[in-house]
């Protein structure tokens, strides 16, 4: 496969949806994503899998059970395994999500938010 | 451990020196890692892992044996296990690494920029 660069403000111009992760790269048998979110996710966990959360653009907080962090452009937050999460945004926000490849982006909650196929860009 | 927010700014305003990758997140066995660079990197490749390069600032280029990529600021590179390269700089960047926790930063090759113990910041 030839070794190209991703330019990451030009995969997110590709995205019309919000809470629906695109696959935008492919290591050591994790993903890197990207995805629109707007409003309020749905509180989930992975069971077997950290997550990281960069954040592009936008406001961005994620609602742990103890405490709610806002996460600005330019930082990330990693969520452990096992740690319930939801993440909300106030209006849209952009995000750079790396990941074990398979990670269900509900975790262990099955609802209308839940994309079990992930398109890659 | 407590879940916190990395700043990726802050994180890299305490890094005075080059070519000396600092821990600044763990997860699913893989670290993430800043860096400054400056000049000329050493020709070298991870036999076992692959590596993602995301720029932060500067004039970054990714020198391959059949091409030169430019990677500037918002976008990354992922250069698969196996892959000679040498990262070039004009002048002082700013680089994000991905790559499994282990990962030894001049991989096949052991000189003046080998850093085999890295600090956690």
């Amino acid at each position: 496969m030839a070794i190209e660069k991703v330019n990451i403000a030009e995969k997110l111009s590709q995205i019309n949806d919000t809470w629906n992760p695109r696959i935008v790269g492919e290591l050591n048998g994790q993903h890197v994503k990207l995805t629109k979110a707007d409003g309020e996710y749905v509180w989930h966990k992975h069971d077997n899998e950290d997550e990281m959360f960069l954040i592009i653009k936008g406001n961005f907080k994620m609602e742990l059970r103890d405490k709610t962090v806002e996460v600005k452009p330019g930082e990330f937050i990693i969520i452990p395994k096992g740690v319930e999460h939801r993440p909300v945004t106030d209006g849209e926000a952009q995000v750079l999500l790396f990941e074990p490849a398979g990670t269900l982006n509900t975790g262990n909650v099955i609802n209308e938010f839940t994309r079990p196929y992930l398109q890659t860009i």
